[in-house]
């Protein structure tokens, strides 16, 4: 495999083998992202942090990965103070980006701007989510947190939860976890919020197990991992609807009662009341982790994608 | 004395042996504050820098700091671009942060928000002011000017001016230098706007010496050091009552005439009117110099906090 | 000649052997800024940028510059989220950044504001656009653009197209185009929109040739570079008015036919609507290559100002 030089724009990019070509390369990475261990392999590249939406945690875990491997960043952080709001359009942004920086992550309101940015640059592109699109080192980081906590993907059975319907990370994952790796999946979501019939389909296509549990207690039950996402009041037109439904979805420790020892609680973050605080105290809290990991994952990545740096005369 | 791994939270964390080993090591700072020359104890080491309210002057000093030791930064500088705008709890908040640095410095409006975000993270927080609460390196680098113009804090006369009653900075200031340090202190302000009756007591009990002297060029007379605070419009109902106050707080080189020859004037800036532009030109202004060793005092509590950075492989 | 520390106030401090030398240094820096080659004049300098007001494009060249050099960066983005915001004045604000950093990069919206500066700082001020007044390193990278694409300055005829009038650009690329290198000027432009007359007075006494010619196809057809310029909306009291003039003085492939084969089309960017996407794909269009050359120029300009950094210990 080599990502050298190359744009990382859906998940949908990558073979199975790359991705876990990744996720080992990911591991090795956990004493460096931790500071415990030191390597320079981005010394003397720039990257570009193109953050055309605020996206607090995901620009600083990109730039921490950076300066953990010896980079530098040049950093727009948000569309407001930038030549966009003259009327630029984003190709030419793009060109200008990548005559400063050696490949740029770019995050933007509008579904299809990576790819239409990678048409653009001569660099190699870093999709941070684009809109309702895609957003590939999320699910990357997703898959190396179930990975490092079971040694493998296969045979887990992971129930989704929540907002099935609109959420770009839960895609992703689906057909991640689905279509690349066989795992099974359960989804747990109020009816208004159901997964897409077409990727329900693609993933049944590939042979992936999918099977609905509307009741999260029996969800819970036999997971191994539960994958907890934020249900948003704007899907809904009525405050009172939207009080009942994300109520209904809420993990607390009383819900965690019947699941297995090893039960694998994830959730992208941030969180608002999905997760109740007591559950950070239980060994099933593992979204801190995952928001650690993406230091490791994102490394791994642009380590793959700008490997081999001249060094200083 | 280590402050190894330490949170700093309050001046008073730190004992007087502690203050006084960290303006030693800040005074040893200077010539690498200045860039004459380099060291790099912070070498493949990542500072956050956690500002949830606007602190210019605060944020690029500790960055400068950083910098100077060889360090990275990854940067919130204001709170409207962050997670927290979609209601998350500044505890997740500071625990992604510890996950991608080996040090936070926060910045935030909300007073104890600094302990709060210790209890939350694995890595060292440095308090860089909470609200009506603490900004501990702002008392250190107050002491630093005054122990570089006369190479001690003994024996030293002290004429506090302005807002005694709100000014986050004096009250830590007031408690170190006489509590820790036994310096006499004059208060000058005005009614509306004295010391509280609690930390006067405080100062009282530890022995030190406390005097009101409300007229400004008695107050100068004798005085070593005049430590100038501005004097906010939000703290009087009316304008004119605002204006008379703060117009008659106002320095001026006519009220320095009688001042002693080394008498130091300090500000913690930003300034608006308290000190007017011709005192630059004396020799008296030392709140410049002031600004500047921001640097090595931070310099010297980053050094401190986190030496022993692992070497690249 | 040694820039060592001093200001680039305005293209006028420099003598055209300044210019010259600059131009060389920047032609070598070309591969160092692309990544290929690596040096670090710059280490354990800290360059701060002071943009208070926003210009993407001009702060992520100079922080790229500043980081191919192996400096560091500390950053104000947006004047709103500074210490002026407190009513601080500009010159209190540059003596804080001077404690800070070794050079300051200036960006504001007031004219004369860059000159205020430098007398305020011990440190060089780099003046990088004060409103209606100067932006010496886009002259020079201007310049280096047609001096790369000719390998000359001398015997060349520039077309200034589009807003002569109030274009900061334009006015100090006319001055360092005529009185410096004898360049032939043909100016088009709406007749609201001329050269300033001063400034044509101190052209035509300089010597260089400067005439008008109002239809952009005939300006064309001898043109060695045609320098677009953004016509704005602002300008005009009518919208209708204004989208006449706008059209009129568009490029496009139609208006390049009858063009010389090696003619340069420049913009300074962001562009609008003043030259089609469709010149993008001409061997004319040399607007990308002038932003990328942003870079090497500033690198050389903060080469040469800043030279001469001691060594970790």
């Amino acid at each position: 495999m080599s990502l050298r030089g190359r744009d990382l724009i859906s998940i949908r990019d990558l073979s199975k083998e790359e991705v876990l070509s990744l996720l080992a390369s990911a591991q090795k990475m956990i004493p460096f992202a931790e500071g415990k261990r030191v390597m320079h392999p981005l010394a003397n590249r720039i990257v570009a942090m193109g953050f055309f939406e605020p996206s607090t945690r995901t620009r600083l875990s990109f730039e921490s990965a950076v300066h953990r491997l010896g980079g530098s960043c040049i950093t727009i952080a948000d569309a407001a103070a930038s030549s966009m709001r003259k009327g630029e359009s984003l190709s030419d942004t793009i060109r200008m980006l990548s005559g400063y920086a050696d490949a740029i992550v770019l995050r933007h309101p509008n579904e299809g701007a990576a790819q239409l940015a990678a048409r653009a640059s001569d660099k190699p592109i870093v999709n941070a989510g684009d809109g309702a699109g895609q957003h590939p080192s999320q699910t990357l980081l997703d898959l190396a947190t179930m990975h490092e906590a079971f040694g493998t993907l296969a045979g887990l059975r992971v129930v989704l939860l929540g907002d099935l319907r609109y959420g770009r990370t839960v895609h992703s994952l689906a057909y991640a976890l689905g279509v690349l790796f066989g795992v099974e999946l359960v989804l747990t979501s109020p009816p208004e919020l159901r997964l897409p019939a077409e990727l329900r389909q693609e993933l049944e296509k590939s042979g992936t197990k999918v099977t609905d549990e509307p009741e999260i207690r029996k969800a819970v039950r036999d997971a191994d991992v539960l994958y907890v996402t934020r249900i948003q009041k704007e899907r809904f037109g009525d405050e009172g609807e939207y009080r009942k439904v994300a109520g209904s979805y809420r993990i607390d420790s009383h819900i965690l009662e019947e699941a297995k020892p090893r039960l694998v609680v994830m959730h992208p973050l941030p969180r608002l009341g999905e997760v109740a605080p007591e559950v950070d105290r239980t060994p099933h809290a593992a979204y801190f982790r995952q928001a650690f990991l993406g230091v490791p994952v994102r490394m791994a990545l642009l380590d793959a994608i700008l490997a081999g740096a001249p060094a200083a005369e």
